[in-house]
C-alpha cells in the first residue's frame, strides 16, 4: 500500500488494531496469526448476463460447458457484485409468462457465493414489453406496478438492489419508436412516474436498495433529481451510466461529474461503465445505438489503452468518497452490447490486458492477501486494509470480521 | 384576411357579430359605423432599454433628442409590450441606491400609452450585484428576497409582469465567474431557490404575472419545470428564450419546442427572440457571450434573410395556441447585445426590411384598420378580427370594446 493514492487511502482503507483473546478473555500474547481479506466493501460489479445459460445448465457441448465454467471462475475471481437482466420485453415477452425460474437460479448462484446482486431495470422505455402497446395508459401503469411488485417479491432475499427506473430524462420525449412506457410517462410526467415505481418497489421489499439510473450526465439529470428529492421520493443511490464508447472521460471530467451528483448526499453508483479495446465510436453519434458496423475488432493498441484507462477509471472512482459501486458493462466481447470490444476477454475467450490490470488492483494493490502477524504481550496486532470482510486465523480457529469505517478501527476478537 | 394561415385564423381571430343599440335599446338600423382595431390581445413586445435615456430627458443634443423621439414613435407603432432592465448589478450597483426613479419613469411612459410592461430579471447569476459576494449565503438569500419585494412594491400598478428568475438550469453549475446567486443556488438547490423568489414576488404583488425564464430548451428545462410544478410552485407563464445568433430555428424545431413546453398547460412566452441581419455566429460556440468580434456588420443579404425569417418566426408563434407573447431582443443595432446586427434598425437608425416585414403583419395582415360597416334592420353588423381592443364609431359616439375568445363572438354595444 506504499504507492496508494492518498484519497483512496483516506476513503477506502483503515488502520486496524486487533486485540485477540481466548474465550475466557485472556489475551493471545506473542502468537502467530494470519489475517486475510475475503471481500471488498466497495462493490466491484459486472453484468452477469453471460453466465445465465451456464448456471442454468443450458450449454449442451462438453467443451462449451467447460469453457463457461472456466470463464465463470475468472468472473468470480474479479467481482463481488452481479447485475442480472430484467428487460421487460425479454423477461416477459408473453404477458403472464415471466422468465423468473432461470433468472432466479442465476441470482441464487451469485448470492450463494456471497455476491451482491442487482436487477436491471424494472421500468424503462427501451426493450419494454411490446404487449403494453395494446393497453390504455392506466393499464400500462397498473401492469408496471404489478410487474415491479412481482419481481421484488419473487427475488426478495436474493436480489437486494434494483435499478428501479432507467433513463427518465429522455423517457417522455423518446421518439425512436412508440412504446407503452414513453406514452405513460408523457401523460403523467416524469416525477409521478418515478414516484409510482419507487412506491411499488419500496412497498414490495422495504429492505431493497433502490436506484434511479440515467445516462444523461447533463444538468437535466440534476434537475430531475432535485425535483424527485423535493417531491419527497426516497432514492437510495444515484446511478450514473458511463458507456465510454466515444472515449474515456479522463480524471477531470469523471471527478467533476461525481462532484455534481454527490451534492445530493446520496451514494453514487457507476452502474454501467464501458471502455473499448478497439477504435472509438465517432463523436458525432448522439444515440450510441445508432452506430452499427459489421465488425468492431479488438486491437493490440486498443487493448493497451483499455488496460491503462481501466486502471485510471477505477482509481478515480475509488478516490471519491461518494462512489460506492461500479458495474462494468461486459465481461467478454461475445454478444457484447453494440458488438463493441468492451470486454476483459476477446470473443475467443482469451484475456485482454485489462483483466490483469483490474485484477492487480482489486485483488492486488487494494487487497490484503493472507498475511502472517504476531500479537504483542497484550494480544494486539495491527494492519492496514481496505474496508471489507476478513478472516483471522490462529493456531486453533478462524474468525471472520468486518471493517467498515475508513481511518482507524479497533477490534477485539475472541478466538 | 384571405391568405391567413388557418391555425392563426383559428387561434387568434374571431368572427364578431355586433348588435348596436341606442341607450334606450332601439337598434341602430341601417347606419354607417366604423370599426377600428386599437390593440392586439397577443403581446408583441420588444426590449425598451434604448428608450430609457430618451424618456428620462437625458439626451443633450437637439438632433439626438429628435432622432430618439422619431425612433420612439416607430417603436410604439410596432409593439404593445415593453421589457425594461432590472439587472441587479446595474440597477443597484451600490447597495441601497437602486435606479428606481429612472426605470419607473420609463415604465410609466409605456404604461401611460397603454402598453404592458415587464421587468427582467429579478434573480439571475449573470450581471448580479457584485456586493453579494461579501455576504453569507443566508444574507444573499435575504437580500434577494428584499430586492424582489422592493421592486414589486415600487413598480406595482405600472409593471404587471416579471421574469422572476432567469436561467436556473445552469444557475448552480455556472462556472464562468464566482457570484452570490450561483453560490446560493448551489447550496439550497434549484427548486428551493425558485420557491423563494416566487414566494417573495407573489407575496409583494399577487396580481403580477410571474415567469420562469430559460435559454436551455433541452430536457433539462422540462425536468426543472416538472420538479417546480410537482413542488406546488405557481408559475404563471413559461419563458422560452430564442436568441438565434447561430441561425433561425425554422418552423419544425420551433413548433416541436413549443409542443414540448406546452404540455404543462401554462402560457408560453417567447421572452427573448433574436434574428440576425449579418453573418451567423459559428455553431461551435456554446455560450453566446464567448463570441467577441470587433465589427458585426448588417449586410444586404443578411437583411433580406432577417426579414424573411422574421415573418416566418412570428407566423409560426401565432399559429400555436399556447404562445401568448413574444419579446424581440433589440430595436436597433446600436448598443445591441454582443454587438450583433439583431435590430430592426441599423446603427445609423435607418430601417432594415425586417421592420416593414413585421409591421405589415402586426399592423397589416393581422390588423383591422378603420373599416366602414353598415348595420342591418336589427342594428347588426359583422366583421372578422384579431383578438384585441376595438373602437366602434357611429355618427354620434365612439365606444370601446374587446374581443377575447377565438371563434365566434356576439356583442351588444350601446352607443
Amino acid at each position: 500500500m506504499i504507492a496508494l493514492d492518498p484519497s483512496i487511502k483516506r476513503h477506502r482503507t483503515t488502520d486496524v488494531t486487533l486485540t485477540v483473546t481466548s474465550p475466557d478473555g485472556t489475551p493471545l500474547a506473542g502468537q502467530e496469526v494470519v489475517v486475510a481479506q475475503r471481500n471488498h466493501r466497495f462493490l466491484f460489479g459486472c453484468i452477469g448476463f453471460d453466465l445465465v445459460p451456464y448456471i442454468n445448465g443450458e450449454l449442451t457441448g462438453e467443451a462449451e460447458a467447460a469453457e463457461a465454467e472456466r470463464m465463470a471462475g475468472l468472473w468470480l475471481d474479479l467481482f463481488n457484485f452481479s447485475t442480472l437482466p430484467f428487460y421487460w420485453g425479454r423477461f416477459e415477452p408473453e404477458r403472464g409468462r415471466p422468465d423468473t425460474r432461470r433468472v432466479l437460479a442465476a441470482a441464487r448462484w451469485f448470492a450463494d457465493r456471497g455476491l451482491a446482486v442487482k436487477g436491471h431495470p424494472l421500468a424503462w422505455h427501451t426493450s419494454t414489453a411490446d404487449w403494453l402497446m395494446e393497453l390504455s395508459n392506466a393499464d400500462v401503469a397498473a401492469a408496471q406496478v404489478a410487474r415491479i411488485q412481482r419481481e421484488l417479491k419473487d427475488f426478495a432475499g436474493v436480489i437486494g438492489m434494483w435499478d428501479v427506473i432507467n433513463e427518465v430524462v429522455i423517457m417522455p420525449v423518446f421518439d425512436k419508436y412508440d412504446n407503452g412506457i414513453t406514452r405513460l410517462c408523457r401523460e403523467i410526467g416524469r416525477i409521478p412516474m418515478i414516484r409510482m415505481v419507487f412506491d411499488a418497489a419500496r412497498d414490495a421489499d422495504h429492505r431493497a436498495t433502490l436506484l434511479l439510473n440515467d445516462f444523461d450526465m447533463s444538468s437535466a439529470y440534476e434537475c430531475l433529481i432535485e425535483g424527485v428529492l423535493e417531491a419527497g421520493i426516497q432514492i437510495d443511490a444515484l446511478g450514473l451510466q458511463s458507456h465510454m464508447h466515444q472515449g474515456y472521460w479522463g480524471e477531470e471530467k469523471t471527478l467533476a461529474t461525481i462532484d455534481r451528483f454527490a451534492r445530493y448526499g446520496l451514494p453514487i453508483h457507476f452502474t454501467e461503465s464501458t471502455l473499448l479495446s478497439g477504435h472509438l465510436m465517432p463523436p458525432e453519434i448522439v444515440d450510441l445505438n445508432d452506430y452499427k458496423i459489421d465488425e468492431w475488432p479488438s486491437t493490440p493498441e486498443g487493448e493497451a489503452r483499455q488496460a491503462d484507462e481501466m486502471t485510471r477509471h477505477y482509481t478515480t472512482l475509488l478516490s471519491h468518497p461518494a462512489v460506492e459501486a461500479i458495474t462494468y458493462w461486459g465481461f467478454t466481447d461475445k454478444r457484447s452490447w453494440l458488438g463493441a470490444p468492451a470486454g476483459f476477454f476477446r470473443a475467443d475467450a482469451t484475456p485482454k490486458p485489462s483483466y490483469e490490470a483490474l485484477h492487480s488492483l482489486i485483488k492486488g494493490s487494494w487487497w490484503l492477501p493472507p498475511t502472517p502477524l504476531t500479537t504483542d504481550e497484550n494480544g494486539r496486532t495491527t494492519f492496514t486494509g481496505f474496508l471489507g470482510d476478513y478472516d483471522l486465523t490462529t493456531a486453533a480457529t478462524t474468525t471472520a470480521f468486518q471493517v467498515d469505517i475508513p481511518g482507524e478501527t479497533a477490534l477485539r476478537l475472541t478466538c
